[in-house]
């Protein structure tokens, strides 16, 4: 057992796993349709997961539109339309997009089907403002309510009310023809009413939420907003079918299938880790002493998984990202222990401000950074951990992969 | 089921099994001696341990001498003699303690058995320094190795060498008698030869690793002490039995057991837990809600044990402690968990600046709090936990305990 190697492998073949193309297929491997079959695709990786319905479909999509965030699309699909807007703040562009969308489902059967491709960048990649209200009045109000703290959930309360597609209201432009949505959730717990504002899903808020909203923080808007506002959600939608096709615990799940085939014993922890990415990594290392001295959770050759998405708190002026800090703190803790490794990786192949995705450490990183002339404790509060581990040769670098699920970190230790 | 009484029950029998009577009444199950048995005991718990072994042993121990922390000796025990000192900074009494204490162990027979009883804080409390060195020379040197950054292995090094009693010297004062050491440990890891400094353990540092540390710090020492540092470490001692009677492990393995007869599947992560407080109890929260929604890495009814000592990063101007900072954490991470508690106590009964020795949240300490007008995010980033968890009735206040190996933290989820 070569436990750098198994943790690399496991990383990239699970990442390879969540790619948009492997995930459409597998959603699509029991999809099934009589009438006619429209094709929406709406964030970052709509051109793939397009591409690859078209591959799978064909001809029997009668209709696409896809809508995707700048430079995303890689050329003609078929006879889709593909439409490029600006992310993260939309500009006019996604308005027309949309509407185009609407109209590729408008018209319906009740035996049609609009298969909705969703993935990360949803949220701003699809907008048609309700009747009366602008771009610029949503972008005022969200920038009132972040200005306010106001949370997320709050946020997406108010955005539903001011937007005829978000909060289920795609959902029932589409009806009566059902809808099929196969989701790349990069949010962490997968809630399918925050992914991309849930177009397609209930909304099931009351009648004073979004007002309680305004009102608490003090937002000022114009009476006909106040207006809008004023309204309960759409409530249940009952002509969709929502596919997680990919998402951290899915990245997780082929991790650990991985492992457990190179015989590792496996346990996963959590597949919505946020806290801290230097804690974590100081946890792991606790965890590593621990099956070290008493075998306990888990005897070797064994690993464990926790996935998710940390933060780094930045005290230093070093280069580096959040996977790469929490290998750098682990590193540190495992320092010595010859049968022991931890790898820790974004997704999407892309690590903070750097060209890595992340770090792979084992129990003779430190000695390595030593032999540098680097010291692993400054470099870790200088927050320079892409530095040191270039260093030590710890990095791991795959390029953008076009998905985003989030982050796994494995921790993993020979017999 | 009811996972809040179960939690703090666990935890308070698994502290009380822990107590220095405990402790010394357990470990001297399997004592057996022919000869003289002379009781030498230091540390914080030096007078409960003495008293226990003195109720064990009775008229079998021919002399006793104990050196304690000032206002921890409880009254006479037998005709022991009893020392009182300071701590943390020793001051002079130390060193007429300690020579009563080598007296006591010194024209022993091969046949005889010196009954070394260690706690925390025996490193202040046992010292006798090298010929030619004074209390000051060491004070001296450690506030020079502290204020350069020296790691605590580096201080043990130096004290080591100025010391006649450190590093197996202790040991070697009793041969040819042997040595049996009952150790209360409060040292993550339980690394012997830190304990105390290791009166009774080997020493294998080399004869130039005490003068490299003076050297890469550059710390002013007299020749004379240069000369006491330019040796080997006494080596092997080969006349002693270590029992770990107490320690973090052995606190959550009390508990682990306990909750299993409550009927809990039970995992223990680490017993050597380090990282910040509020990211360990993030984690805990994740895990949670992993558990929630996969019944993974175990089903409920489970409970999730990590011992240690986290440590608190002080933003705000609150009261609080750590394992009082970790609850709170954890409660706002399992908000509306019905299921759910988390508990965090440190054993010696003391969290921080604080009369409680941790607290106890569940699924409803966020609304509790909310109900007393508490914002749980803003009195956490105060580091404010103590007020919180008090306004929520969520505090665990149990008053000194007499003993300390370290913390105990477990989530605990019903079915």
């Amino acid at each position: 057992m070569n436990i750098r190697e198994d943790a690399v492998n496991a990383v990239k073949k699970s990442i390879d796993l969540m790619l948009p193309e492997n995930a459409v297929i597998n959603a699509l491997s029991g999809f099934y349709a009589t009438g006619k079959i429209v094709l929406a695709a709406i964030g970052k990786a709509a051109w793939r997961m397009s591409n690859a319905a078209h591959q799978a479909l064909g001809n029997r999509i009668s209709r696409g539109v896809v809508i995707t965030k700048d430079k995303h699309s890689m050329g003609r699909i078929g006879n889709f339309e593909i439409f490029e807007c600006s992310h993260p703040v939309p500009d006019g562009r996604v308005i027309n997009a949309t509407n185009k969308l609407i109209d590729a489902v408008s018209g319906l059967s009740v035996n049609d089907t609009v298969l909705f491709l969703v993935s990360g960048g949803g949220s701003a990649l699809f907008e048609s403002p309700q009747e009366g209200v602008s771009l610029d009045d949503i972008s005022d109000i969200t920038g009132q309510l972040l200005a306010s703290g106001a949370d997320i959930a709050e946020m997406n309360l108010i955005r539903k009310r001011l937007s005829s597609v978000k909060g289920g209201k795609f959902a029932a432009l589409c009806a009566p023809a059902s809808v099929t949505s196969i989701i790349l959730s990069d949010v962490l717990g997968d809630k399918l009413d925050a992914i991309a504002s849930g177009p397609a899903y209930h909304d099931m808020s009351g009648k004073d939420d979004a007002l309680s909203v305004v009102n608490k923080y003090s937002i000022r808007v114009r009476p006909e907003i106040y207006e809008l506002l004023n309204r309960p959600g759409i409530g249940e939608v009952s002509n969709v079918t929502s596919i997680l096709a990919g998402n951290c615990s899915g990245l997780c799940g082929a991790a650990e299938e991985i492992l457990k085939e190179y015989g590792y014993k496996v346990v996963t922890l959590t597949t919505t880790l946020s806290c801290e990415a230097r804690a974590a990594g100081e946890i792991f290392a606790c965890i590593a002493k621990e099956i070290c001295a008493t075998s306990r959770p888990i005897a070797p050759p064994c690993a464990l998984i926790m996935g998710g998405e940390t933060v780094v708190r930045v005290r230093g002026k070093g280069k580096g990202g959040r996977n790469q800090e929490m290998a750098l703190a682990t590193a540190i803790g495992i320092e010595g222990m010859s049968n022991t490794a931890f790898i820790s990786v974004g997704s999407d192949g892309t690590d903070g401000p750097t060209d890595a995705a992340g770090g792979i450490v084992d129990g003779d990183t430190v000695s390595r950074l030593k032999e540098s002339g680097i010291n692993p404790q400054e470099t870790l509060d200088n927050n320079d951990s892409y530095n040191a581990l270039s260093a030590s040769g710890d990095l791991v670098v795959t390029g953008p992969t076009g998905t985003n699920v989030n982050d796994v970190s494995i921790l993993l230790l020979n017999s």
